[in-house]
């Protein structure tokens, strides 16, 4: 049997990325492939605990920035193991909704970590299981910041608060981060419409896999 | 105010540890330093929380072992910055019962994780928090083993089938961090009666701190 490929989406929030999730999971489904879509932290026993403990911590001081890294590649590491690389060994397609270059860029640019060792951190979790393909879906960052906003529900404040600039930071992180390495990630315009977007990751997918795996 | 001193304790089950640690605590405090004693993981309360994770993961497939060496290395990043930190700024005596040697040898040797690897999580984790001193009770790998498995009470059968290569494997590793850090790591000879290997953490420690810092 032949070995699934393993996708993941990154971007800023208000880029979009749960729609395009959605519909490009349905149209490589519809091209008869298997695929398992997972999310982080959590997708293993040990994961949804861990999920818990970053989203509530409430009785203790605040999770440290090195201590919430930590447990974010926890989560990574295990559900690479239990779950990501035994689906792939079973032909299995894997779409991941974010995946190590969030921890880079969130992390790395957001907690003001050093990037060399949330990198190395990264590595060692994900071992052998770095993605095929990424579709990074970059926006402006004034537009993803007002989208964002607009989307926030009863995230409102916290996200009304976000500063331009960080969205501006998270951008050129990961545009470094796709220059770094053409070959993995590639570049979408999510400024278009939800079409064209789409239209592009079918293409670039196309490009990428169908001649040699389909 | 003169900051704390930061002193751990390591060695194989077996070497007498926490019945020395009892003893050489309440000795530094009878020198009228005030003593801070932490354990690991756990010790603040996502430190519990990840403490109880790693000892009851039964509703998962287990924890791989690359999980487990995050979360231990995700509890003492957040002892380190929570506890161990503030209490050295305020003066107070830090002692561990074990630190990141241990997840050095047991990750390292007991898991077969990359030392490399190993370490490199480590000094994230710990940041500025490395031991000022740290007390290696070594003992050769036939007494620890018997000794702990005297000890072992209802862990009976999980440490007689513990085999002695395992035990020489952990103190040969200890050895080695000792021979490259031997201005932090001492060697206590651990074979000695209670009081002989008491008196070698004594006259270690005065010559380590008490001219400069009594």
């Amino acid at each position: 049997m032949q070995r699934g490929k393993f996708i993941s989406f990154e971007g800023s929030e208000g880029c979009g990325k749960s729609t395009q999730i959605r519909r490009f999971v349905d149209w490589l489904r519809g091209t008869g492939r298997e695929v398992l879509v997972t999310r982080e932290p959590g997708g293993t026993a040990a994961g949804e605990k861990i999920r818990h403990l970053l989203q509530h911590d409430s009785d203790g001081e605040g999770l440290t920035p090195e201590s919430e890294l930590l447990l974010f590649a926890a989560s990574r590491a295990q559900l690479v193991r239990e779950v990501i690389l035994p689906a792939l060994d079973r032909g299995v397609w894997v779409v991941a909704d974010r995946f190590l270059d969030s921890t880079t860029i969130y992390q790395g640019v957001g907690r003001g970590l050093d990037r060399e060792a949330v990198q190395r951190i990264n590595a060692f979790a994900v071992g052998a299981a770095l993605p095929d393909l990424t579709f990074l879906l970059d926006l402006d960052a004034a537009t993803g910041h007002a989208r964002a906003v607009a989307a926030s529900g009863d995230q409102h404040d916290r996200m009304e608060s976000q500063p331009l600039a960080f969205f501006e930071k998270v951008r050129r992180g990961y545009l470094e981060l796709a220059a770094a390495e053409p070959s993995r990630i590639a570049v979408i315009d999510a400024g278009q419409g939800i079409e064209e977007v789409f239209d592009d990751l079918v293409r670039t997918f196309e490009a990428r896999f169908t001649a040699t795996t389909a």
